[in-house]
């Protein structure tokens, strides 16, 4: 038994689109999140950049207590988890991108074709390919950056016909020529765009890894013995800027149950 | 006489649009500009985060030796001036809203009808009509936000359809309902789409401050016998995430001349 809070965090507000999922499949943990919101977002930077602005976040939610670090964010999740785990040794650290990838083996087949859209970080870490294809080489797996989605998310404007536009610009080409039928959703942002692409798309099967995520987390804590003890445990919601456009995607968002938010400058 | 730089700085790369303008109107001035890459964009986020932001870049600047602030960014023009003068008083702070208000007043009349384009905070500040109408009381003057813009831009994605819907979508109306004729572009980021607005609406007169700015940069330094000797100064472009997407932009905006890059975490 460990009644430490299970830290999770993104590069803003993405991975508050997992808190749903990890409130379901570990209804009693206490949860730390932690969202860069004054430096999102993160998938146009360098790599040495966002592996600088996660091993900031890891070190804070350690400092929280977390038991157990989870990177919601697809970007950091392929590039930084290594750098983390080494300054962070005792403390299990994964990532969304390892479950999902476990997630497709079992519900796919090589006779599916498996489109990925991600950030162009995640895109170029080839990390999705790479883990997918380690359980099942002979899947047909393409990625495809989409760069203009998050920060259209960011700034609000994703209920518009501008963000329909953005998607079809980087999907319609992309889906017709792989005959993609089954699209990961590679980043945490893009939960918040998925009545735009089942709309645009009604035919694709969508995979939100989220919830692959926090079975993946409830596995480990389980394994180790460090579930929490049978209490419904606390929320609260870090951001790096407590902007009303980050009080406004949480509402968006339709968090249930009770939560505390803070400000937190790293 | 005074050799020491002229210290420019921006969100991100938008600022290096007024390169050219400053070299043109002021060629014998070294320049030290510090672009803020790694947390932009800044017109979505909180007016605090800014004004912390702005600060610490403005130090910066100061440590590298500038003898004047010059804040391209129109959001922290908006919010952060008097904060950054109340901690450098011996150094002159002017920003970019100011000399642009002037530049309205004396080439527009009261017939005109003025809109002004910008991020979330730059048009909440009201900034922008409040210098012009304290120059032109009676002038017709309209704010619009474009919260999509800047990260559209950003992502590398601004020569695409989606920028062109994104620009309907936040322009259409306001253009048609203000009979919009004059409009300003009150962000450094959009010179960069100046284009795209252009064929959207030929009829607009379009107005980009940069060269307002560098003339009221000449002016004060000329006032307070602060101008370079009679030598080309140097250019060096800081930037606190130099990614590949930043080089691009550099590339793409083909500056004058030559210029060194450095990277530089505050």
């Amino acid at each position: 038994m460990d009644d430490r809070p299970i830290g999770i965090f993104d590069s803003g507000v993405g991975g508050l689109t997992s808190i749903n999922a990890f409130s379901e499949v570990l209804p009693n943990e206490s949860i730390v999140y932690f969202g860069d919101t004054a430096r999102a977002p993160y998938g146009n930077k360098s790599p040495r950049t966002v592996r600088a602005f996660s091993r900031e976040i890891a070190d804070f939610l350690v400092k929280q207590g977390a038991k157990i670090l989870v990177a919601a964010c697809n970007t950091s999740s392929s590039i930084a988890l290594d750098h983390i785990r080494k300054e962070h040794p005792d403390i299990p650290v994964i990532g969304v991108i390892k479950p999902c990838a476990a997630k497709i083996a079992a519900e796919c087949t090589d006779e599916n074709s498996i489109g990925v859209i991600a950030t162009p970080v995640t895109v170029d870490s080839r990390a999705y390919e790479t883990e997918i294809r380690l359980l099942a080489p002979k899947f047909n797996v393409h990625a495809q950056a989409c760069p203009a989605f998050v920060p259209i998310i960011e700034s609000g404007a994703f209920r518009t016909p501008a963000m329909d536009a953005a998607i079809s610009h980087s999907l319609d080409d992309f889906i017709r020529n792989y005959a993609v039928d089954t699209l990961v959703l590679g980043c945490t942002h893009y939960p918040l765009i998925r009545p735009n692409i089942e709309k645009l798309y009604p035919q694709l099967r969508i995979i939100d890894p989220s919830v692959a995520l926090a079975e993946e987390a409830k596995r480990l804590l389980t394994e180790k013995d460090m579930l929490a003890s049978d209490w419904q445990g606390t929320r609260t919601f870090y951001a790096s800027d407590m902007s009303s456009k980050f009080l406004g995607i949480i509402e968006m968002l339709g968090i249930n149950g009770d939560y505390v938010l803070k400000q937190h400058v790293l």
